[in-house]
């Protein structure tokens, strides 16, 4: 569990809350720093949500997992649909928020720790470009087959990715993608800490992935693509359903 | 002279004034990290200034130093009213964006090489928080005095500044000026860097102080306050006279 100190994320999500106000910092592993567009996109209502997004909450059945739950916007929004609602986060404080603002299941579990204790789901929920939060390839595959225990025959993950190769014309990605292809490691495979005020979350890996590069992971997992909601950047949403093993 | 991997102002600025968007991180020696209203602020026009710095332009007279003139907001609004101007700025790629932007004068000098060399000014002009480039008390009284032979018999200066004290309730900035205070230092003088992509400027000493810390630091340098023009912030502009020695 992250400490107070590492909980860089929900301190910046409970500061909005508060405030209406905040950032959130991104340091890669060469000295690249960005700034993203959290914590508000992490507040953002229905009306503010890409299309895409809208799109795949429509495709939403059964219990859900929302994993990597931030301030809760998608889980808040299928809770009030009538939908039953975990919410999970390795973030402390954003269980805190979640809870504040009215998610009614919500508890502080990294997504390795996911399991079928947890009990079944119809959707697990990765919107946000949360397929990220599977880190890199390994991992993916090894917490996509534990995943398929969680879920309900008909079981579904919908999860959000963003396409490195259409993304930026940044000269420092194309290094890093070049480093990472040298390494062994997928092109869209970034070790990276959020830092906020004083707090900075512990290094961990993040993966953004093309359609073919996920459906290449997805290979042999007992999970296949079945459908696509592009958007008009290079994010997308993935419909995975179960395939016979 | 900054080079090009240090220049992470610069590279903010060229950006910016390229493709109309980034950001600007500040990283304190304590470990805290801010983003600023960086570059879009230093792009603003006229209409979108604070009104204590509209009004501390119709207090320039004679020919005008821009001092940490970054994009030339200041300087080319001046330049537009017939103001004879130079602007230097300690970032080569920021006196580039300057010159590109139609700045006549522009060198890329940083604040401690400025000397009478440059010739006589009427107005030495400091605003955007630039009275903090003196970066603290020794080095703005030793800069001060050098300025004196830098300006007519009825130069001025004026000087934005920001008062710590009325500033902020975060922990971390009351931490920090109680460690300033017992190492000496003015409450408000930070050691900082900015932070870009992967470009990072060399950490620098940075000083914000309240008015009646401005005009203890004035005391026997020749100078002294002769008017403030206060905002609904804690920021406000300083208007800095000559006075007989």
């Amino acid at each position: 569990m992250l400490t107070d100190d590492q909980d860089a994320v929900g301190h910046e999500l409970l500061d909005f809350h508060k405030s209406s106000s905040g950032f959130e910092i991104i340091e890669r592993d060469d000295g690249f720093f960005d700034v993203t567009g959290g914590p508000s996109v992490y507040f953002a209502g229905h009306s503010e949500w890409p299309s895409h997004e809208k799109r795949a909450l429509g495709d939403v059945r059964g219990r859900v997992l929302d994993i990597g739950c931030g301030a809760g916007r998608h889980g808040l929004y299928l809770q009030e649909q009538g939908f039953q609602v975990l919410g999970i986060d390795n973030s402390p404080l954003a269980i805190q928020v979640c809870r504040e603002r009215g998610l009614s299941n919500a508890q502080a579990i990294p997504i390795t720790q996911l399991s079928y204790r947890l009990g079944t789901f119809g959707t697990l929920l990765m919107l946000g470009n949360n397929f990220g939060l599977f880190g890199n390839q390994r991992r993916a595959r090894w917490l996509l087959r534990r995943f398929r225990k969680m879920t309900s025959v008909d079981g579904r993950i919908l999860a959000e990715s963003y396409s490195p190769h259409e993304a930026t014309t940044l000269p420092e990605h194309r290094i890093y993608m070049q480093r990472n292809r040298r390494r062994g490691r997928m092109p869209g495979e970034v070790r990276i800490r959020v830092r906020y005020r004083t707090y900075a979350t512990p290094w961990f890996d993040y993966l953004m992935v093309s359609k073919e590069e996920m459906a290449g992971i997805l290979e042999d997992t007992g999970w296949g693509i079945t459908g696509i909601l592009a958007s008009d950047t290079p994010a997308y949403v993935a419909i995975i359903e179960k395939r016979g093993t």
